[in-house]
């Protein structure tokens, strides 16, 4: 039986060890929720980099777009944000969006030596779900977290995920249990739970993100799964990921 | 208020800083669970290593005992091991004991730079809680994990202090709220809990130490609180550490 693992925060990965492994990587608010509605609403492909230096000096063509998040808000001269609603704007149909986040996009280069590496947000999950039961191999869920540290949301959405696969795999580490619990209570009232408890929530409360946040807790808007094709992600083949 | 974060591995402990704070740190199956006996017990002090060979080369008088523990086991040509019965033995009278074990003792060594590093486990919980509150100071509490990833019996048993201390420090971190949740759902049946999920249980359970863990689960056996004195260990103030 293939293994589950959930990694809570990019700083644990080697101790998991990822090579062989698929790698699901994930950043509730906002990252991963924007790369998945990004690609779901025409974007043709992402680039993930680092840092804001390097997605402002990354040579594009005119269909290339740029995106830098620090501290939960957009970077001063950049022309997009960590917003989901950004990307759903027409604006971005067949652009390359070449982007920066303050944890996501470090967790994404942190798993460069998975045998693959996609992209989990809940508003995508069971699409996830239903590819990673056909594949027999390990799976280790990357959660990006804030700062290195373990936040609830990426946790909780790694619990989901579990649920929603762990008939078919083993797990052996103690995050696994304890993200599944902690899903177990969240899944209650999702919305309140991360309101009422989450520390990443009250960083952007002062910007006036309810609106994101209630978009990013949204289950099956999109049956696409982003995965990384070398340095950029685009949408995995549409054979493999309907949803029933 | 002062702030209260939890650590669920030792290698995130730079991410929290502990210059200026109150390190305690935890291992309950079983180092600290351990040293808290030894201590209660009438061992004169404790002297952690981080590796079997510097234990092995310590020259210590002929009051000095040795204890090692890799992977759950007593390691070969040792007098003492891990399981906390070992320091019940009236034979520990007067000792000083140096040890390395797998996960406790690096912890320990990685909080150098805490103000205070404190032991904890059930056994003097709420000891250490009531000098917590009398300190007004920040506080990490270092859970030793399993070869650095989280665990949940250190977990719960963070999330039982937090609770026990929460009215008097505040909190900005996710692994905080995570503890609280475990705490509560395990709290119900701890030792069900522990043995159900805990894979470091599971890796025990072919050792046969179920009383091991029955003991290590017990609360406030004991109202002393070990704490470093450079590289020894020794029973904090008596004056500090009654408990109501």
């Amino acid at each position: 039986m293939p293994q589950i693992d959930v990694c809570l925060s990019p700083k644990l990965i080697q101790e998991y060890g990822i090579k062989g492994k698929i790698v699901v990587v994930v950043d509730i608010l906002r990252a991963t929720s924007c790369m998945v509605t990004a690609l779901a609403n025409g974007a043709q492909s992402i680039i993930p980099v680092a840092t804001v230096e390097e997605c402002s000096a990354y040579k594009g063509d005119e269909k290339c777009l740029k995106a830098a998040e620090r501290d939960g808000k957009k970077v001063e001269g950049f022309e997009l944000g960590n917003s989901p609603y950004s990307y759903l704007d027409p604006y971005i149909d067949g652009s390359s969006i070449v982007i920066t986040t303050t944890n996501g996009t470090l967790a994404i280069q942190l798993s460069t030596e998975a045998d693959e590496i996609l992209i989990g947000a809940f508003l995508n999950i069971s699409a996830l779900a239903q590819y990673l039961l056909t594949q027999e191999k390990d799976v280790l869920i990357v959660c990006a977290g804030w700062k290195n540290k373990m936040n609830l949301e990426d946790t909780i959405f790694a619990g989901a995920l579990v649920q929603l696969i762990e008939s078919k795999f083993s797990s052996t580490n103690d995050s696994t249990v304890a993200a599944r619990v902690l899903h177990e209570i969240a899944k209650i009232d999702l919305f309140k739970f991360i309101t009422g408890h989450s520390s990443h929530y009250k960083r952007l409360q002062s910007l006036h993100l309810d609106k994101d946040i209630k978009y990013c807790l949204q289950f099956d808007i999109y049956s696409i799964i982003p995965k990384m094709y070398g340095h950029q992600m685009l949408i995995m083949g549409s054979d493999k990921v309907t949803v029933s």
